[in-house]
């Protein structure tokens, strides 16, 4: 059941329900010495948080939750530097507007784990998505840039950005980094994000809602880190990714594509450049055999639409003794695509694992 | 370094390298009293195994390595059943053509682990592929057999049945499932077998290679598994599938699809049918919020084409002291594409992490 | 590094330093639907804290550090209920009082983890002890009591008490459960209670301390809890126990008597009784191969003196730049026994070990 | 139910019953590049099996079980060098005379562990003890010797010397390491030896058994090694001694002994000599805050006499549908002390555990 930590050297522990007094996580592994920046900890949130004035998302929504999240480290951290000994931080949750939920209480979200929940504990929290409420994430993007600092600290420039790449259907047609911030749903593209926000406010009004896919690519990591054969680079990624509610894929470097290449297509040739290794070609997404090889790191991840939509849906209820069948009509405000707030939960999933492995990494020779 | 476990309650530990004495696998956690089904432990690896005269792989290659994969059980087994301590399973290597291998020594392979082993470690095991040889994943078929009967006396009757739905460009037309052992591409569609062989037979001609899809479906896993929030159904099943070489990227349900859906069009309703609930359509792929729904499991893993090709590359080698640029070709015999090997190994994947969760799942309620 | 947690299905992640803004811990893997009493961990953590008006301890000591030791529950409780997701427990430092620190930030107590803390981690937190402090088994205390409830919601009756069998070098000349709360060692025997008083009281006027012996005895515990081979009970609890501070040894049953015994004299026969398995004696300690026998579980730690004492003590000191010799002479006020406060920490630890274990051996059978 | 593993970066995972095929284990966590001598693998196992002939053990139980205990290493190794991949390691059972058990195949042994797996898995492999018997710690020693290899190539002249301090009430008078190995009992004493073996003999003649105490003393190990506050090193030294069968205490340093001991008498002091730190003694055992002291390390174990014995007990016995009682009287051979032949098995498990500490630490500090 313990099924809420992740990493071995690296660990994070999260807890937290979307509407009960607080969340949070404890880092433990963070190595002693490090001199933590806890303001970025803070812009980390603020990033994720909700309330950013992001066109294509519902105004309303952006009002109905004002959280601060602000986070408290308890523990960890003596005169600026890490102990070595675990970092808890906490997060309150200062709006809990748990009256929204009520009418909630009885009836199954479809595409959410309203179902689930229930036939795994037999009863459910069901004040917001309880524990699989996105807001679950906030832990994660803090312990995400605790984990970039480590990664920092060990191998200097490292950088993980990611990006909307598609969304509504609409695709980046260039990848500008410097972009990024400057739209309201995390594109690499400004013309794109115009476009995307088009359609997903035609969404919005018409009660319905967007999905879209988010490509991380991380710079600086050097070749070693990834553990065979069940720890493998990207299969730990993936799994931190996959973690993350909403995302329904992930593909490194060629990805599918690879699925209809032929191996003289998808072999990244070698050579040298400068005594350093290059490669022509980055099919791989900076993996092989589970392990980096110093290329940049790029993977992808497929977000589903918002299934909270306004449109009457069928479903089943219990009221504890069965099931009957009802016609639900959610009301509240909700996000109408996910990826922009995704964007800083996947770097920090990114970040996390690839700690863990280069912690891990230093015990690989004697 | 340890990597090379899976699982919290079944847990799986591999070892072995491709040229070795042998590999194998202890699997811990197997509850006692399970009347093993030693027969079929051993039908699963006949399945894997090379040597099956498969249209679409090159002949030679099969005689090049004739491989018993007999494997041998050294414990855990008592009368006939479990005794809930490890099972140590071992296949020896019968064949280790080292001599094949040794012109590989100092050059890295395009697409291969070489280069990354070699900067990991320091130095690598260039026989065949060493510990990143696709021969590991015979231990992996074997553990993943006796999950399947784990899950068998669990849940009854539990069907894990993986089949290539795409290959070298062609998809199949139909979903039929009774086709797959009919066929040397282990695809749900004769005809589309047909075509993907003749395709492959021209690329292996022009010494080549080709990749494709594999789907695996599940059907027979009640609602309930899965942990929240890290060990969720679907990450720790991405996290095992994304493990097995070759694979570059999972989806589940509508997966990547649902990037371009709607909220509207992908979630599934719910109703109920014979006391039953019943979902509307599977977009979910039968996991909401990272635990199973009761639907069928589905997903699919995009394989790269074989890395291993005919043809002159440009690659790098080392003598120890530093590297220097080569071009290399490649002898030996090889598969052309790996999909309907990889088949049994995704089917072993699955059903390790079903297992696995399945036992944890017994603790989720007092 | 991550060291911090402990448990596999049952897993308690504590953190926190003496003097940092708080301390708590998370425990994840309990089971959904146990209808939590929040009061008796309230109720348990005043047990283990400061401030209790107990004879043989100086009452100076007790004054300088007032800790309310609230504990807030942030997480994992819904209606009364565990929603089988991580509970959040937290409770703040109220009192601080740092400056009587600052003397002994750069010499190292004997006796204590100054120095290793040091060597481990190139500074170290000196604000009381930073996280080697006595205070951070106060999370453990609150895991505790919530283990100890999932016990009894498994197995009904379960009893765990601890008490000071021998404390200064007197030891209780009987065994009465009732007399433990009733003195302010936690004797099992009011006459030895008082005889240790004064002996304490004696070794307090001249500066110096004392140890002891605590007994812990577990009933109602059925037989089969423990995991061959290295998760044996008495492994994991001595594991458990041995991790708290002061604690030097650990044996269960006969113990290190046994080493004089002979197997005839040592061998706990068998008989049935009304149906009931009963053993002839139970020098096993209530453990056979690691697994519980059904009868109580026995064990006893040793507990050291009290390292802070009142007397010029040699050690060595750093400027950061080297090592240099010191006479310490240490001030502020310390118990001058542990035992009274250790007896409610190891029946946490006996607790915690046998919920995880219980809850392992739910997927001992098929 | 996956107890069968120890260790976090250095893993071990054994295998096998005392009757079955073979037993063994796979090492994980093994760093690369280490030049492993297989020989003194050989000889570790060598110096455990039975077969050596001893005075004061039963010389026809010696010739009872001749096993060969020949070890073959089956992965992990290549070029005489470690691969930084799993080893695995297998001994297999030459010698397995099943029919001497058939007896005991519905009886329960008293102060064995027939009765605890009876009552864990539902039923029992009775050859011999199953996976309960002694011949499981095979896997142990030649897993500890290469822990130890990891430990000298970490460190340098690390020494890990166990010896028999006391057995059937018979103490070493004084602690002669070179006279270790040339007694039959282990004892530091050869005089003491002598006495030992006199006891011993006319225990065996009355058909009895004894008991002892194994101490066990490291050198070599730097200060810093051991994880707060779960992991300490001794925490974690004393889960995989009191793993080991009929261990039944432990105790570091002054042990036990400190319980009587004041704070004045029980600290070690600590001056400079040579620059290098110097403690005036080692009541602690080489261990403060659980973290290496640069000390030695020293502890204990508790043995309990070999409950084999040749008398006539009373216990109970199972025909499968319930519980009779029973008067049994054991035939075969078995050692009268177990002690020499646990010396090599409780240096294994600190080999072990010091290894995993040390690699763990690598990650300590940034």
């Amino acid at each position: 059941m313990a099924g809420n930590t992740i990493g071995t050297i690296f660990r994070v522990t999260t807890f937290g329900e979307s509407h009960g007094a607080g969340l949070g996580c404890i880092i433990d592994g963070v190595p002693a010495g490090l001199a933590l920046d806890e303001a970025k900890i803070q812009a980390a949130l603020d990033r994720r948080k909700p309330g950013q004035s992001f066109a294509g998302q519902n105004n309303a929504s952006v009002t109905s939750r004002k959280e601060d999240d602000k986070a408290e480290i308890l523990s960890g951290v003596f005169e600026g530097k890490t102990e070595g000994t675990p970092i808890a931080l906490v997060i309150r949750n200062t709006s809990q507007r748990s009256k929204d939920y009520g009418n909630l209480a009885s009836s199954f979200r479809p595409g959410h784990a309203d179902f689930t929940y229930f036939e795994k504990y037999g009863f459910r929290d069901y004040r917001g998505g309880g524990r699989a409420s996105g807001r679950e994430t906030a832990a994660r993007v803090a312990a995400g840039e605790i984990a970039r600092q480590v990664l920092c600290a060990l191998f200097g420039d490292v950088r993980i950005t990611a990006y909307t790449k598609r969304a509504a259907g609409i695709s980046c047609g260039k990848i500008d980094l410097g972009a990024i911030e400057k739209n309201s749903l995390r594109a690499a593209d400004i013309d794109a994000a115009n476009a995307m926000n088009e359609r997903i406010e035609e969404l919005r009004r018409s009660g319905d809602s967007a999905g879209g896919i988010v490509e991380c690519i991380v710079s600086g990591i050097p070749a070693g880190l990834g553990e065979p054969v069940f720890s493998k680079l990207d299969a730990e990624i993936s799994r931190a990714v996959m973690s993350v509610g909403a995302v329904k894929g992930i593909e490194f470097g060629a990805g599918f594509g690879a699925a209809d290449m032929t191996g003289s297509e998808d072999n990244d040739e070698m050579r040298l450049g400068g005594g350093a290794v290059k490669f022509s070609s980055n099919n791989a997404g900076g993996i092989l055999g589970g392990i980096s090889n110093g290329n940049e790191i790029v993977f992808r991840a497929a977000i589903k639409p918002v299934p909270s939509i306004f449109r009457e849906q069928k479903t089943i209820r219990t009221d504890g003794s069965g099931f009957s069948e009802t016609d639900l009509l959610i009301e509240g405000r909700h996000d109408v695509c996910l990826c922009p707030r995704i964007v800083p939960v996947i770097e920090a999933m990114a970040a996390i694992t690839l700690a863990d492995l280069a912690l891990q990494n230093m015990a690989a020779r004697i």
